[in-house]
């Protein structure tokens, strides 16, 4: 990468963003983005029907016309089959794949790259008729630049506001700059303009409030409006991201800005990106599987255990903490307790357990056994590794103790094609939005989207 | 207003949101919220052409059709007397409002309530068809809520965060949710979702960036689709504003939660408004008063001054420090420099002085004769009091003091209606957007805005 030495973060970030050309990217890291973009469609299927995401595409369709044709410059609603302008296309498909907590995550920046970078991304693809090889060129750069701006801002950043809503604006707005080849200063216009719109709080965690489905919406809208803005010639700041007045001055206290170019065109972050396998909070998936194997390796049935400590680190218990008492499926995502007991009652907790069980009498009794301590360990290791570790309590006083170092679906414990595709039907199945035979079509097409000469529409 | 024990101070504010009457607010209240309202007019017509907000309407018009006749639900995009949904009138208004620096402001929040509260109200009235005593009330509810917001965040905020862009978010979802009608507990909803996208970073000054007109347009649409969102079910965080992982949390160090409800119902904030008299950053008003006192007292000529001692607050050094050199008429408007030159050269620092002057050999000249230094006295009385207090060092070697305690435009020197009438006429002219004779039609009904049974269009 031709950088100069005047160069600073930012703008080394932007040029990457601009710059980065469909032959830079190894196959190994192509195949990847296949695998999360398939991953991707299942979850933006997923939610429909969801209460908080048709009311997001109730207003979009009360502030622009919605199509049930697709029409020059329009994008595709994923579910409803559907067409709007890209804004609001992308508008509803990150609220939508971001509902049941099925999308991807990346370890180490505790950010979602999927909601945010393919709903923009494939939006104004669509409508501006961009090439496979140009989508997935732009999808890198998203994956790329929103990791590192999470990893940049750090925990601190993460006890307070939702990586994903805050970093998701740049992530959008590099994937859309990157369709609409914006130069390398424009990028940088607009990650100022991203940056400064960078928004999203955890506070509404403790009230199982809407607010998560309107962080992507908005992070996919104000990313995409942003670089549409740079085209045109509008200016941001140049230091959205280091600057004394810039986001880690006012959202971040251990800010660390050479995350911003780590490895940039040397190491794809795209490839470290984790699949989610039970469908809720990622912070609760390494307990979830490391109690698994104990119950696998002890032969122990769930009625048979008095209690369950779970050894986390200090992200788990800022998001997961407040969860007390969850009232409703989504905020259930969000307890240890439950999502343990899914676990241990089903061997998983999908989509279809929390549905039909979380409020059940004997997933809220054994929700009461799980504790979340602090582990100094995990602490350590946390962001870049996620490490499950539990001591069960048998009823009989035998205690045992559990580990998993990569809980399943991370890169080095990942899903197959199979099990990605099995996963994304069964999200469709699930909210009825698309059958079995239609979810295999669009997946066969979907592998071969490196050879498409447009992104057209998907169902 | 009734409120109960376990009220808590959001939610004692949504209340007053959702509950007040245009029967609840003073006559004087309702007069001055008609001034204000003719004050923006000429701000948001003055904005016409600007390049930053021509850019900002191109998005809308990708994103939505605009239309040259209004239709049913449509709202008005004032520059270019056309039509679009409520969303993007607001964005488009609301950015044409910002951009010439002399849109109103409230001294103890430091925050421009008119451009995020009548940018959406006025496009939500026109769409639903309200009543003129609606729309005041609306108003009103906007004024109070986003300057309580602003001042809860306090100083701290501010030194990083462009209150109008954070606050702006939960006035706009005030003002629209009580033309909505939301109910006490949407209101509350709307204010979670508002606060949750509430963003705006003073980073971009530094570049001279587009963002400050960017930020009002983003605080308009966030706080309006906020109000739509709640009206549909749409949930938020309850302690948006106060809780451990919300606004103040991320974003203030002195956050004062009693100023949320400080005389809620006897005190009218939106009366302590002041309208700006030059054209540039409020910060520079002050001292710009007090050297024409000086200027006037000692019959003192520009060219007879050998220095400039600006005696300042804390948060005028925070915004104005970082413009040294200004390179654009925007940012000049940020340079406490050239708006003492333009001041001292002309009596006055207006639209036209900037346009024509701002680069000029004489004004730059001056402006390196210009310091700011901080003062005890006027950072302790600010935000509530603006002091300006300059000392000037003439080429003979004389010293003068001057002091303003309160600059034009304050409540306690306010402008009369035939000012404000002159102002917004100035304005509409200095953009071509109106003719005089069309500014003298259109205030004369806005003097009546009590009396019309719906507020229909402008121009």
């Amino acid at each position: 990468m031709m950088t100069t030495q005047t160069d600073f973060p930012s703008q080394t970030l932007a040029k990457y963003a601009a710059n980065l050309q469909f032959t830079d990217i190894p196959t190994r890291v192509v195949r990847k983005t296949e695998d999360l973009f398939v991953d991707w469609v299942g979850s933006a299927l997923a939610g429909k029907g969801a209460r908080a995401v048709e009311s997001i595409a109730r207003f979009a369709g009360n502030m622009a016309p919605i199509q049930q044709q697709a029409y020059p410059g329009s994008a595709e609603i994923l579910i409803h089959r559907s067409y709007s302008s890209p804004m609001f296309a992308a508008m509803v498909n990150a609220a939508a794949s971001h509902v049941v907590e099925q999308d991807d995550v990346h370890n180490a920046s505790v950010f979602h790259p999927a909601t945010v970078v393919f709903s923009p991304a494939l939006a104004v693809a669509q409508a501006i008729g961009a090439s496979g090889q140009e989508f997935l060129t732009a999808c890198v750069a998203g994956y790329e630049v929103g990791i590192r701006v999470g990893e940049f801002l750090g925990r601190s950043h993460y006890k307070i506001f939702h990586t994903t809503g805050t970093a998701g604006s740049l992530a959008a707005a590099a994937a859309v700059g990157r369709l609409l080849h914006l130069s390398p200063e424009q990028m940088l216009n607009a990650f100022g303009s991203a940056g400064t719109q960078a928004a999203g709080l955890w506070e509404f965690l403790r009230d199982a409030a809407d607010s998560k489905q309107l962080h992507t919406a908005h992070a996919a809208s104000t990313g995409l409006m942003s670089a549409y803005l740079a085209k045109d010639g509008f200016t941001g700041a140049k230091h959205i991201l280091e600057g004394p007045q810039g986001m880690a001055a006012g959202m971040s206290t251990d800010a660390d800005v050479s995350k911003l170019t780590e490895g940039l065109g040397t190491r794809f972050a795209t490839e470290e990106t984790s699949f989610k396998y039970h469908a809720s909070c990622r912070h609760t998936h390494p307990a979830a599987d490391a109690l698994l194997k104990v119950m696998q390796e002890n032969q122990l049935q769930i009625d048979q255990i008095a209690k369950v400590i779970t050894h986390v680190h200090q992200g788990a218990i800022d998001v997961l903490g407040p969860v007390v008492d969850p009232k409703t499926v989504h905020q259930s995502k969000f307890s240890m307790g439950t999502v343990l007991a899914l676990a241990a009652r089903f061997g998983y907790a999908g989509l279809n357990e929390f549905e039909s069980s979380f409020s059940n009498d004997d997933i809220q009794a054994f929700c009461q056994k799980v504790e979340m301590v602090l582990d100094p360990e995990v602490d350590q290791a946390y962001p870049r590794k996620w490490i499950g570790k539990v001591t069960v309590i048998a009823k009989d006083g035998k205690t045992y103790a559990g580990r998993v170092d990569d809980p399943k679906g991370d890169p080095d414990n990942t899903l197959t094609r199979l099990e990605i595709e099995t996963k994304a039907i069964r999200l469709a199945l699930f909210s009825n939005a698309a059958t079995e035979a239609e979810m295999r079509d669009v997946i066969e097409q979907l592998w071969k989207i490196e050879t498409l000469a447009t992104i057209g529409n998907l169902l």
